[in-house]
C-alpha cells in the first residue's frame, strides 16, 4: 500500500528525471488588503483533477512530460527575509541541479526569492512580468519587502531594461514615472510582446517568467486579493504565454490565486488551467 | 383560491395547447467533481422572474407562445440506468403528442434518455451540442453511463457524422482522435455553425440541440460544476442559439448549471436568459 | 487626535474648496427582486482603499482633486416620498453651492431625487443614462415610485428627447415602445454615443449622468440586484464615461452596486473604480 | 398532466376542507439592516422537502392535518401600509371562513395585518411574541410601519397587559421602561410562560402567536437580518411552542427567516422545522 | 527529496506497524438533498492541520498512536453496488491483516461496506450508531441502497438487537415503528449509552462504531446535507465518543460532512476534532 | 457639514473627556492557518448599528459613558516587531493621558504591544486571558513573535503566576505542562473565575484583560481563524466578563474576529455585543 500522495495533475515524475520542478511558496504575511493567497498553492493541486492532462491548443499532454512536484515549503509567517531565504536556497538547488523551478505562490513578493537564485546563476537574466499592478514602490508603509515591491527588489538586483511588464494598469503615478526610464512598461495588454519574444528567442536571452493572476479580468479571475478592472481574458493570456513558451526559461512562477475568495471554484480552475498551460509551453522540446 | 404554482417565467400554457413541454431532470449522481446540478431546473423556475418574459433581441415575447411546464421528475438518486428510463418515457410521451420536449438538467447524462426517444421517433436524428467538454469518454473509471460519456453513448444510437459539437476545449487525447473520425467537432467555438444550420435547414434534417451551459467561459457562467476557461461570451452564445433556431428542432435541453456554486446568483439569472432565448428560437412560426 | 474618518479614496478636501461632493443614499426598498444596494455606498468607500488614486487611463489624479465626501444620508426605510425629498433637498443645497452633486446610491429610484433637483436649477436638463434595464414602466405592482419606473419619472419632468438610454437590454415590450416615440435609446451598447456628446458639447447643453452599473455584464459585474446577460465590460464602459466626461455635466450618480451579492469583493472593486474614473472624467479642467 | 406545484411539506389539502391556511407575505421594505426576509416563505416552502412530515416529539404527522398553502401574496415592495392593507384583507378572508390564517414573513412588520384582522374578529385578542428584539419603539427614522415598532402599533390596538413577550434582550432604554408599564414582557428565555399558558388555557383566551426567529441564538439562527446573541437553542423554542399549542391559537405567523444570509442553509431547515412543529402543535385535535 | 503527502495529521505511521488504517470513501451519489459529503475525508486530511496531534481531554497525542492513513478509495460515482463493493474489499484487507478500519465518508451509506467486512469476521458484530436520522427505510424512491436505507440494510446483516441507535430525531412514522421491535433505538440523546457500553466491555461484543455528523447539532455542524435541529453539542457527542471507545471497537467510521456547504470552515474544523477524539478514543492502549 | 465619521456604536467622546479610548491593531501576518483577523476591528465599527447602546443585562447605556474611538493604527504588514512598536506606542501615550486604552484586533499577538506598555505602568500588572488555545509556545516555525506565542511572551515579561488562562482546550503537550509550572491555567471554561476576581478586587490588583474571541464555541463564533470546538456559549462568556468587569482593569483588548471567514454576519454581531458588554462592564462608576 502506498500512502496519500498529492501532487498536481500528472506531475508525478521522479525528482532524478524532471526536467521542471514545482514547489510551492505558502506566503502572504506583507499582502497589504486581502489576504488568502498563501492558500493557492494547495488549491491548485487539490482542484486539479478536475481538468485533463491534454492540451487541445498546444496538443501536448502533462502525462508525457517530467515533472516533480515536491509540495509546499514550510515557511515562517511574520518574517518575510526568512521566506525569500528559504525560496532562493530552494531555486538554487533546483537549479544546480539542471532543473527548472516553478514556484506556486503565494503573494507576489515570492518571486523575489527565486529571482536572487536565477539572477546569481544567469548573470544576464532578464523577466518578464505579467501583471496588473506595476509592483514598483520603493517601500509600502515603511517596509521593503512587500507585494507592492517585489518588481522594485528585482531591478535592485538586474538594472535598467530588464525587466518587461505587460497588462499594467495599476500604480501610483511616481511607479509609472520610474517605469518610463528604468522598465520595458507595456501597459493594459499584451502590445510588443510578440517583438520582445522573437528578440530574446534569437539572442538566447536567459528570461525569468513570473505571472501575477490578477493580469487577469476580475470577470476571468475574482479570486484574488486586489482584483483590478481592464485585465485581459484567458485566450490572450494563453496566446500571451505560448510566446513566452519560446524563450529560454530558466524559472517561472504563478501567483496571488486567493481561492477562498471566489467560493465558486471558477478562479481556481482558471489558475490551474493556466499552470498546465505554462508547464507544458515552457518544457520545451 | 388557487394553489401555489411555479412555472418558468410566462410557461403557462395547459397541456394540451403547448407546442413546447418543459420537463425538469434533477439529476447529478454520475458527477464526477462537483454536484449540484440537481438543483439547475428548480433554480432557474424561481429565479426566472428576474426576467422580462419580452426578448428584445428576437422582439418576441413567452407571453405570446404556448409553453406547458410539468415540473421535476421524481428521478432515482445513485442508479442512472433507472433515471434515464423515466427521462425517456417522458420525452417519448411528449413527441407521441406531437409536442417538443424541452429538459432542463441536471447534469448532462440526463440528455441520454430524451435522445433515446428523439431517436427512436425520428432515425434521421442529429445533434447539436455546445459544450466544453467532448463527453466522448468509452467509459469513466468503470461506469459506462456517465455525464463524461454521454455523447459517447448516443453516438452507440446515431454513428458517425450525426453529432456537430461545437465549442470544445477540453479532453483525453483519445477523444478528441475519436471525434476527428466520428463526429463533426469544432473547437472553442462555433466557427462552422452557420454553414451547417444552413444546410440542415435546407435538408429539413431533424435536430435535437442539447447546450451544457459551460461552453460558456466561466467569467460569464461560474456555477457550474466543471468550468472550463476559454469559453464562449453570452452574446456569441444567444448568436448561435439562433442560428440554431431555423433548423427543425424536435427537442431541446439545458443543462449543468449548479446555482448553489455561484452564490452571487449570476450564473442561474444567465442561465434564465438562454433558456428563453432558446425557448423563443426553437418555437418556430 | 483626530476621529476615524471613512472618506472614499482621495476625498479629503473640505466642503468650502471642494467642486464636488459625494453623498450616499443607502436606499433600497423598492427593489423588487434581490435587495442590498443600499450598502453599495458604504461598501465603495470601505474598499476603496485597494484602489490607488492615480489613473493611468486618464493621466490624472484624485489627489489633485477637490472633492467633498460628505457621508450617506440617514433615510426613511419604506417610504420612497420622504427618501427622495430628502434626497433632492440635499442636491439643491449642494447645486446652490455651485458645487456638483454625486450621489452614490442605493437602488436607481435615488436618481429621481437627484434629477429633480438639477432641472429645477437647470430648466434644459439632458439625462444620459447606461443602464441594462429601461426603467420606463408606468407602475410596478402599483407602486409609480419604483426603481422599475425611475426614467418614466424622469420622463414625467423633462418630457420627449431628453432622455438618453444606452446599454438597454431589458423591458417589457411596452418599454420598448414607448422608448421609440418619447426617448433616445440605444440597445445593448453605445452606439451613437460619440455623437450625442459631441453635439452636447458644441451645445453646452446641463446634462445629468446616472450609471446604473448593471449596464456592465453580469460576468463583469455580478453583484447588483438583478444582473442581465449581454451587457458591456468594463472597457467599453470606460471609453464611453470618457466620452460623457466631455460634456457640461452638472450632476452625477452611480448606483445598484449590491456588495453582499458578490462575496468574491470583484463587484465592488470594480464599482470603486468605476467611481474613480467618473470622477476624474467629469471633474472637468 | 398537472402543473408544478410548490407548498409545504404535507400541507396539500384542498382550502374547503383546510384547517389551517398559510400563506406568505414576502415584504422586507422596511428592515433597516440587512433585508432578505422577504424570500424567507418560498424557501420554507421550496427547503421543506428536506424534512419528514412525523414528528418524533409530538408523535403527529402533517399528513394527517388538513392545511393547505396558497402561495405568496404579491405585495407592492416600498408601500408598508398597502402591504398591511393585502396582508389584512387576506387574514379576514381565512378568518371569515373559519380557518386560521397562519403568515409566513417577511420582516417582523407583516404581523400588524394579520393581527389587525384577527383582533377585529376576536375584540379580546391577546398576543404572544417571541422575539429577540423589543419592538416597542414610537416610530423609526421616522416612520411608524417599521419593524422595530410592530410591537407598539399592536400595543395602540389592543392596549396595556395584551401582549406577552419573551426572550426579549435587545432594545431603547426607552422600549423597556415602556414594557414596564404596558406590556407583559418576559427577558433573556421563556420564565413564565407555562403559568401564563395555563391560565389562558383555562380562560380560552383567543390568543395570536407570533414568532421572530431570532429568538434564538444566532448560533442556531445566523439567517436573519439581525442577530443578537444571548438566544434560545432550539429545544427550548420547542418547548415553549408545544406549551403555546395549548392555548386558543386563532392565527399565527414566523418570520425575519432571511435565507441568503446563511449559505449554509441551516437556518432554513431550522425554520422549516420550527413551522412543522407550530403546525403541529396549533393544529388542536 | 519526498514528494507531496497528505495524511490526517499526525497520522504518519508506515502500514505494517499501524494498528488502525484509515480511508477515505469520496462517495455522495444516493443522497438525496444537498450533496457534498464525496469531498469530506479530503477536506479532514486538508484541514487537519489547524488541530494539535495532543487531546487535553484525553492526555494523548496522536503522535503517539501508529495510525496509517491510505487516502481515498477511487470510487465508481453512480453506482452504489460498484462503490459498496470496493469498501467492502479494502476493509476486509485490513481487517485480514488484523488491523481496524476506520472509514472516513462520503455519505452515510458507505457504511454498509465497511459493515459487511465487519459482519463476515466477527460473527457477533453490533454497531453503535449516532445520527439525527434513523437509516430504516426499506427504498428511498426504488433504491435499496441509499444513505436513507442504510441501518435497514445493516439489520439485513444483523438482526434484531443489534443496532444500537442513538441522537435520532427525524424518520418516518414507520421507522419509528421498526425501530422498536427491531432495534435499541434512543431517542434525541444518548441516554442508556453508559449502561450499553458498559455491558459490552463486561461482554467483550465486537462493536462497529459509525457516526453520522448530523447527529450534532446545525449550530455545531450546519456542513451536512440534511442538517436536523435538535441535536446534541460538540461535548455531550465528546462525553460519549469516550464511552464507546471503552468497548472492543473492531471498526468505525465518520461521515456526512459536506465542507462546502459551511464556507465558515467550522463544520471542517468540528470533524477534525471529532476524528482525532475517535481516533484516540479507539486506539485501546 | 461634517465630513463622514464612523466610530463604534454610541463612542462618540472626544479624547478630552474620555476615560476609555478604543484603537484598532489591524494586523494578522503571523496568522498561521486562516488570515482574516486584520479585518476584525473595522468589521465592529461597520456593523455596531445594527446593535442598541443599551444593555438590558447590565441596566447601563453606551450614550452615557464616554468613550472615544480613534480609528485604526496604519500597520507595517510583515513586519511583527514594527507593528508592536506602534500599538506599544499608541498604548503607552493612552496610559500616560490618565485613559483605558481599549485595543481591537486583529490577531492575537496584538496584545503583546499594548501588554508591554501596562507593564511598564504598572509593575505589578496581572492578565486576564480568555482563549481556546494556551498561545503559550517557545517559537512558532521559527518565529518568536508570533500568534501561537504571545502568552508565552507576556510571561518572558510578567514571570510566574501573574497570568490567568480560561477556556483553554488547545495546545501541544508541552504548552500544558509548561502552564502547570508558570501560569494559572483554568482548561475548558471559567471554573474558578470568581474566586480569582474577588480575591483580585481586594487586593486592588491592576489587570490586562485579552479576550480571544474563540473562547467561544465555534456554534456561537465560526468567524475566526482557527476555530475550536468545545467553547463556551454567549452566556457564559457574559457572565465571566460582568465578573471581571469588577476588578481593576488597566487596559484591555478583543481580538481574533475574521469577519469574511463568517459570511452570515453573526460573527460580527457576536464581537460587537461582547465589545458593548466588555465597554459597559469594564467602565466603573
Amino acid at each position: 500500500m502506498k500512502q496519500n500522495v498529492e501532487t498536481f495533475l500528472g506531475c508525478e515524475s521522479g525528482y532524478a528525471d524532471a526536467k521542471i520542478v514545482l514547489f510551492g511558496a505558502p506566503f502572504d504575511s506583507t499582502t497589504s488588503f486581502r489576504p488568502g493567497a498563501r492558500f493557492g498553492a494547495s488549491a491548485m493541486r487539490h482542484e486539479s483533477f478536475g481538468l485533463e492532462t491534454y492540451s487541445p491548443y498546444q496538443d501536448k499532454d502533462l502525462c508525457e512530460m517530467s515533472v516533480f512536484d515536491c509540495g509546499d515549503l514550510e515557511l515562517c509567517f511574520g518574517s518575510p527575509e526568512a521566506a525569500l531565504a528559504d525560496i532562493e536556497k530552494k531555486a538554487a538547488e533546483i537549479l544546480g541541479d539542471g532543473k527548472m523551478p516553478f514556484l506556486l505562490g503565494g503573494e507576489h513578493l515570492v518571486t523575489l526569492g527565486a529571482v536572487r537564485a536565477a539572477a546569481e546563476r544567469y548573470p544576464g537574466l532578464h523577466i518578464i512580468h505579467f501583471d496588473a499592478h506595476a509592483d514598483l514602490r520603493e517601500d509600502y508603509l515603511g517596509a521593503r519587502l512587500s507585494h507592492a515591491c517585489v518588481m522594485k527588489r528585482c531591478w535592485d538586483l538586474l538594472g535598467d531594461g530588464r525587466i518587461h511588464q505587460f497588462c499594467i494598469r495599476s500604480g501610483e503615478k511616481e511607479e509609472f514615472a520610474f517605469a518610463k526610464e528604468h522598465t520595458d512598461m507595456h501597459r493594459f495588454g499584451f502590445e510588443g510582446l510578440s517583438q520582445l519574444t522573437e528578440r530574446m528567442r534569437e539572442e538566447r536571452t536567459p528570461v525569468y517568467f513570473t505571472v501575477d493572476l490578477d493580469c487577469l479580468d476580475p470577470s476571468a479571475f475574482p479570486g484574488t486579493g486586489t482584483p483590478e478592472a481592464g485585465g485581459v481574458n484567458f485566450q490572450s493570456l494563453l496566446e500571451a504565454i505560448l510566446l513566452v513558451g519560446k524563450t529560454n526559461i530558466v524559472g517561472a512562477d504563478v501567483n496571488e490565486l486567493a481561492p477562498m475568495l471566489d467560493a465558486s471554484g471558477a478562479s481556481t480552475a482558471v489558475a490551474c488551467k493556466v499552470l498546465r498551460e505554462m508547464l507544458l509551453a515552457v518544457y520545451g522540446e
